[in-house]
């Protein structure tokens, strides 16, 4: 069966229930539709709760191959169901733009997704509309105090902030605006980009409440005036309607594995120019709520696992226990030069070669006091003696257990032992965890360590521009701020085709941009797409309902 | 108390319990929050159930001094209540984008609102996010046509189609879109119109149900080709996935009045470009539902009225059995010439002038063959010599009921004499609703129908363009549809400052635009805003959440 087929025949939990066995006073959930709920999780706050434990899902360096992040995550948390540790799963949202470019949901696969999955590819509970809206409007705060006399004198050729919408539309990357005469406005360029790249997006995400939110979105940065001072959402007075148009949107959304297992999936920010994890508010809620919290972080452990310590972690005081990194033969197999078309075919040498990829991750997590363990994600056409091989290699080279997993075909039941590994490795309690870097690092210095601890790069490279940039930033105060890398995931380098563990490379900065509100500095070390375009055929040409009502072509 | 601290003050019923008076089946319903529900009507189509009495309210030609069209449905729904007599409200939904320019919400005041008001207000159950979804990727795919090798050789000058953002921003009206070389696409003119004006929304408001929607949504008309023959989104293969899109947006919006009477808020298309009244789907339903319906339609009767006739019942086969006019004392003192200034000071001959004004509605009504009455909106200055002059009046001169009303401070008891009185013309059953030119007139004959008979002009002068256009319409075959004039609201005539009754006046049309998915050819005589701006200090500066956790400067 496919995904939409077995998320359609499975019978699912009202959501007062799921809430109910979280214990989730009933007037603090608030349902959109039956399997659906936001839930005002402020109590927890003001309750003496100990916290659960934080596991995070990361994986190995993406391939074509595929290795399934999101359903090890979805797997994991209905195995610890199962094996009696009531767990919660903390997921992102998924972006409503690129469903219409190409085909495909982002809610798991198999028999390890969350559900209602229609509801939640679609408009949700209207969270990135929310946000879509709120970064909007401070947007056309901007041009509007221009219009009407632009007391504070920005300067209009300097205006950063940009225009955002929830669709794949290229046509609207660059334009220029204000046009038609005096009634619109002064002509200036603009552009928009797609609303998960919003700064609004990062700073929702790692708010820890409404009022940390506000905070946040007042000291966002939208232009300069003509003397080069910066000025700020806050500065506009609109931080205070955009927290309004938040309000709802910040309340964790409630929803269910397959198996019926609490889910949040709350929030959901670009992995490349922002940290690409669900939301503080929803896994610091889940942690409160549960024994274990399951959840993930966007591309493979440079990138996404690197972010989720040193950006979410860092100032929300999490801290997790375990670290899950997610491999599959075929990947490694990819990362030990094997071509697409040969994947299913066994080859002990390749998978040798490609181990480099996965030994870097395990070393690169454990820099972070966190123990780590392997999930090799079952396909079909992997040999048991490339199992055996891998689960081998990973005990006696690395010092890591490395499972085998079938939750996509056989749901929790499949990633039992992966469980129970986990587990075992949380009750020896060895974790400690520390960031890479303190925030007095300068910031260049933390880019270099990142580069050379996490990417083993020799040195990094900074274009001119990058380097005076981050000479003004901490000068402007912003010196303490964490860094964003901005860097292809395909591998450890800025080369996306340099597959394995790349030796000695040097990651070049071309650019260097502010997140004030979102609290981090990105270092852009590549082209970053923040306006997809459609496909020639676009996914959106076949969607339809069909004469059943249901939903044909979405996934 | 002000509007917001009376919302606020009010004990609500829990969604389920309004439905369950309505008889809705409980797996129909879907909750968004406590007290606003989507309800799935699709069940009342294959019941054999009578329809209830659809009542419409509207009033005489707005001025500044304000009529109270909103509160008066609210008013009138709830006394019919009080009396015995079950009845849903039908009313539309407030644009959020607007919220930030000038304070003030669109649900009613006083003692006769629905609620919950600010989650009404502000992005209730996300139909409007869901409207703009749909337009935008239209947008999206015909740029995205184009880009791709343009196989049906679209004029990228001809692109009829624009953009849509829930946001008042005048820089947006006037772009060029598609620069930064040719990986974004081609350069060409466009611009934004506020959601509200999308013909989406009219063919949302229109459409009997959803394959209605997506078979009108095909036949929107998106640009021309080199050879000026009409591309539509059928042609594009967009209409299956904007339906999709809004598959659950189409299923009404169920809220309750303060007095806990239940009324459906759904679909709200512009007055003046679009027909202005909530959608069919919602009026049907609440018919199945309820002995009475009442609904409002924008503006004044000669726009508002009209419409919702001639094209709302013309294609749904609604057929209303009265209509209440509303008209406030000091409204029609302004229409007799008295200043703004001067309006709370007793003038009989003032009134008696403004008079003309009403009177002209009152035969318009009668036209449709639908019984009037008039209600008069209490205001605090009113004199009882007024009042009783007013309802003197419309018996002797206008053989129609003049009901004074106090629903704004007193809620449904305050509207009791109004619904016994509608009731009674209902009861006397002499509504024979008749449409005012049948669908094979030419559409020009149908604007001189309109501006003669509704609104009193000699004739009509077509601009040369606006001639031309109508041939050419007429010759590809849309010379059956209603026509929707877009004309000031303040005056029967095309020059708003023409108050009370104007006779022998020209009405220009300028220019004419075809929805061909909402069905309806737009007669422009004037100038029309689809975008407008934010004010020098918009309500957005001041909009905030306060200590206690409530929207500060919303209302």
């Amino acid at each position: 069966m496919s995904d939409i087929e077995i998320a359609r025949a499975a019978k699912l939990r009202p959501i007062e229930d799921i809430a109910r066995q979280l214990a989730i006073p009933a007037d603090l959930l608030f349902p959109y539709g039956r399997f659906v709920a936001k839930v005002d999780t402020g109590f927890l706050a003001r309750e003496d709760r100990a916290d659960g434990n934080l596991v995070l899902v990361t994986a190995i360096n993406p391939t074509p191959a595929g290795e399934g992040k999101t359903t090890t995550t979805v797997g994991l948390g209905d195995a610890l169901n199962l094996i009696g540790e009531p767990t919660v799963m903390c997921l992102r949202e998924p972006s409503l733009g690129p469903c219409f470019g190409l085909k495909g949901g982002a809610a798991g696969g198999g028999y390890a997704q969350v559900v209602p999955m229609e509801q939640i590819n679609l408009h949700f509970t209207g969270d990135f509309h929310a946000i879509t809206s709120a970064h909007n409007l401070l947007a056309a705060m901007i041009d509007n105090h221009v219009y009407w006399g632009n007391e504070k004198d920005i300067d209009t050729r300097r205006i950063t902030w940009r225009r955002v919408i929830d669709m794949n539309d290229r046509s609207l990357r660059w334009i220029v605006g204000g046009l038609g005469g005096a009634a619109n406005g002064f002509p200036r360029e603009d552009g928009f980009d797609i609303t998960v790249a919003s700064e609004v997006m990062a700073a929702f995400c790692l708010a820890r409440n409404l009022a940390d939110l506000e905070a946040r979105l007042g000291r966002i940065i939208v232009a300069y005036d003509r003397d080069r001072q910066a000025i700020t959402a806050k500065d506009l007075q609109a931080e205070g309607a955009m927290a309004v148009l938040l309000k709802d949107a910040l309340m964790p959304n409630l929803v269910q594995t397959l198996e019926g297992n609490p889910a949040f999936v709350h929030g959901g920010p670009f992995a490349n120019i922002a940290h690409g994890c669900n939301s503080v508010v929803a896994t610091q809620a889940a942690l409160k709520l549960s024994r274990f919290v399951v959840t993930e972080a966007g591309f493979g452990a440079d990138l996404g696992a690197e972010k989720f310590f040193d950006i979410k972690c860092r100032k929300s005081g999490l801290a997790p226990k375990a670290c899950v990194i997610v491999a599959t033969i075929r990947a490694l197999k990819s990362h030990g030069g094997v071509a697409k078309e040969a994947l299913n075919t066994e080859n002990l040498a390749a998978l040798e070669a490609g181990m480099a990829n996965l030994r870097r991750h395990i070393e690169n997590v454990r820099r972070f006091g966190v123990p780590p363990i392997v999930a090799i994600n079952h396909f079909a056409a992997d040999t048991e003696a490339e199992i055996a091989f891998v689960q081998r290699y990973c005990q006696e080279q690395l010092d890591v257990e490395a499972v085998l997993c079938r939750h996509w075909a056989l749901g929790g039941a499949g990633a039992v032992d992966l469980a129970r590994a986990v587990k075992r490795l949380v009750d020896v309690g060895e974790a400690k965890f520390e960031l890479l870097y303190p925030d007095e690092m300068p910031l260049e210095e933390k880019i270099r360590t990142i580069a050379r601890s996490i990417y083993g790069a020799s040195d990094v490279a900074f274009d001119g521009k990058a380097a005076k940039r981050l000479h003004e930033l901490t000068s402007e105060g912003f010196g303490h701020l964490p860094i964003c890398m901005a860097k292809t995931q395909y591998s450890f380098a800025a080369d996306p085709s340099l597959r394995g563990a790349p030796k000695d490379h040097v990651v070049p900065v071309r650019d260097i941009r502010l997140a004030a509100g979102a609290e981090f500095v990105v270092a852009i070390c590549g082209d970053v797409m923040t306006m997809p375009g459609l496909p020639r055929h676009p996914a959106a040409e076949r969607i339809r309902i069909n004469a059943d009502g249901l939903i044909d072509g979405l996934f």
